[in-house]
């Protein structure tokens, strides 16, 4: 299963004879949160109209809690409403939750309808808007009521990240540098040289680092679509390290880029301590994951305040599966990740997270 | 895409072996109606407990407004705090609303959980539970949301019929004989010869009957699974007339399969008059469908009392699309439909259903 990925600028133009194209209808639901709708809604619609579309749209609010069984059940009654039948399609216009949820409500609309993502937030072109997991949350848990619905287009235009704080630009970037880490060296060599070009949005290195990431995203999705080799497991590189200081931080307080860019922090320390990992390539690992720049007082608070037994003990998802076991994405080397199928002794993740933690205090100071 | 489907007594001993054999886990959740709880709960439990399975038990009200987003809401919440996770399944024992609804929170618990259908309706048993249709209701219309799941297994065991009304069981005969007119002359006529033994569950009649509908469905949707050649359309035989006796009869006052029979009377009735049905044809068929014995009342309050302009109306399932088309699934001849792709006058379809009404009329009165 795949989808056909688009970067370019502008990328609406010429919707109408792509959908065609596609198999896609001229008839969508276009759905944006409340700053992608005040942002992006005026060029959206006027270019889909000029192409003849006809439209349907929603808003929801520019939260977490959007991704909502309440959310998709508003959505659902006004689609029903205003007649939106199995021949529409849908297109979400935003970051990670509007397409998650509009993802969600695509696949579970008359047993599924068509879904278009057009993502604009750094994290979603590269990293949510691809690959078809869709999900929204339930009190008890992230992301845990869901499907599989892969888009049938992703349309992205980098150009739309120059209203995104720089903050978002960042926790973005977190997914960028893991593609680096877990496929592709030469990759990662020039995201190391080009660092702050990208995260200054300068172009053409902005679109290229989109352009790249979305395809070895989508390269790995493609190979291990229901997860069952391992390959796409390694999409999960400083994930487990990153879950745990999201629970700290009660999935508030924390860019999930954020903990992702710490979590990998941890996983270079926990590859070299297990001897995966060389200490000349954990340092030019390292010295990258260094350039990120957070709020002040986010990583003191969310990092370095908790023991590393906090942190370890928020791994696990789900008290009640204490006596489950962690899986760990490790590095061979730069552009070489692999899912470890052997349990990890607790002692050598503590050891990581200190090192971690040691690490990111005097990268702080500088 | 297909399913392996087991018809047999008693079909869930050596339940653990079949499991294994299909990669299935012995870690169940086992969703009940109340009714359904209360016949086999201790005889499926006790069974699955003596092969091994590690279970929790989910019990939803006997009516068809359990097929909400709120019902799924509180049983994903159970699941959660049971720590059922992706390595479970769900086994749905009941008819369609627990088929139904069982399914669609297997295909949405952690992006899809494996669902196995026990159904014990003559309905779920030779339908609903076959082809991976789930949905449930949204207020504004009947399983608007919803997904394609196949069920790993279908465990059917026709003794379950034992204990189900003589309604419920003329209501799934329906479907039973509508297998026949659309895809095996042979079957029909078999049915024919065999009405009254397998609606008073004869063996092995009622076996036959059951294994034979199973495998027809089964047979279309997997030559079919999207429903892009017209082939699926045809299990629709009867049922445009269906949907809108359903909708007069406030989806509540008319089981399915008795608007399904006499969504069929109509279709002949049609088939018939647009010239595919001989006029033998058409009184064999109609001669078995007079077999059908509803409660007294229904078919008069329900059918002969409405216009059948009424009726047309109602037949589109949404106003706002008056100008969109009805579809038809005509017969040439016993055992053979299919789906017209031309447009019907309206006055044919009129005509068909003042002939179907007069013929019922006369036939009630015997
Ligand atoms: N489906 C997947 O595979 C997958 C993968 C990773 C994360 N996710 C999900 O993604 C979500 C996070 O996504 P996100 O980080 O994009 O968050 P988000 O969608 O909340 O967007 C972040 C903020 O940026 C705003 N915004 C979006 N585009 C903007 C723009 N161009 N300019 C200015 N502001 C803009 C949004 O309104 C929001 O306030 C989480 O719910 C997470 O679970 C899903
Ligand atoms: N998914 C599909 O492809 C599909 C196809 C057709 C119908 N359906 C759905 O199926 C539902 C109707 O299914 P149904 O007719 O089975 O109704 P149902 O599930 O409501 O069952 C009918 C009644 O019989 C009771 N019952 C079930 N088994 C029994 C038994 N063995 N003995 C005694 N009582 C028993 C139930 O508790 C209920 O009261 C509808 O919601 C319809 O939308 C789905």
């Amino acid at each position: 299963m795949s989808s056909t990925i688009i970067v370019n600028t502008p990328v609406l133009s010429g919707a109408g004879a792509l959908y065609r194209k596609h198999g896609l209808t001229a008839k969508t639901v276009v759905i944006f949160d409340e700053n992608t709708r005040n942002l992006f809604r005026d060029q959206v619609i006027a270019t889909l109209e000029a192409e003849g579309f006809r439209l349907l749209e929603l808003t929801v609010p520019a939260r977490e809690t959007s991704k909502s069984l309440n959310a998709a059940y508003r959505l659902y009654a006004t689609m029903i409403e205003a007649g939106v039948d199995r021949s529409w399609n849908l297109l979400a216009v935003g970051g990670g939750v509007v397409g998650d949820l509009g993802g969600f409500i695509a696949a579970s609309y008359y047993r599924g309808i068509p879904v278009v993502q057009c993502p604009t937030t750094l994290l979603a072109m590269t990293d949510s808007a691809i690959g078809g997991k869709v999900a929204i949350n339930h009190p008890l848990g992230k992301n845990l009521i869901g499907f599989f619905h892969m888009p049938e287009l992703v349309l992205i235009d980098p150009s739309f990240l120059r209203t995104l704080p720089e903050r978002e630009i960042f926790a973005g970037m977190a997914e960028v540098v893991k593609y680096g880490f877990i496929a592709d060296r030469t990759f990662l060599d020039w995201l190391e040289e080009h660092f702050d070009r990208i995260t200054a949005l300068k172009e053409p290195f902005l679109t290229e680092a989109v352009r790249r990431s979305s395809s070895i995203k989508a390269d790995v999705v493609e190979k291990d679509f229901r997860e069952t080799t391992g390959l796409r497991a390694t999409l999960n590189f400083g994930h487990t390290f990153a879950h745990g200081l999201e629970k700290l931080a009660e999935y508030r307080y924390l860019r999930h880029g954020e903990a992702v860019t710490l979590g990998m922090i941890c996983a270079l320390w926990l590859s070299n301590g297990l001897g995966y990992l060389s200490e000349k390539d954990l340092q030019g690992g390292l010295d990258l994951l260094a350039r990120f720049r957070f709020p002040k007082g986010v990583i003191k608070r969310r990092f370095l305040a908790h023991s590393s037994e906090a942190l370890l003990e928020n791994m696990f998802s789900d008290k009640k599966k204490l006596d489950s076991k962690l899986r760990f994405v490790l590095l061979k080397k730069p552009g070489e990740a692999f899912l470890l199928e052997e349990n990890v002794d607790d002692r050598e993740v503590l050891k990581a997270i200190e090192r971690a933690r040691a690490f990111v205090a005097t990268a702080a100071k500088h």
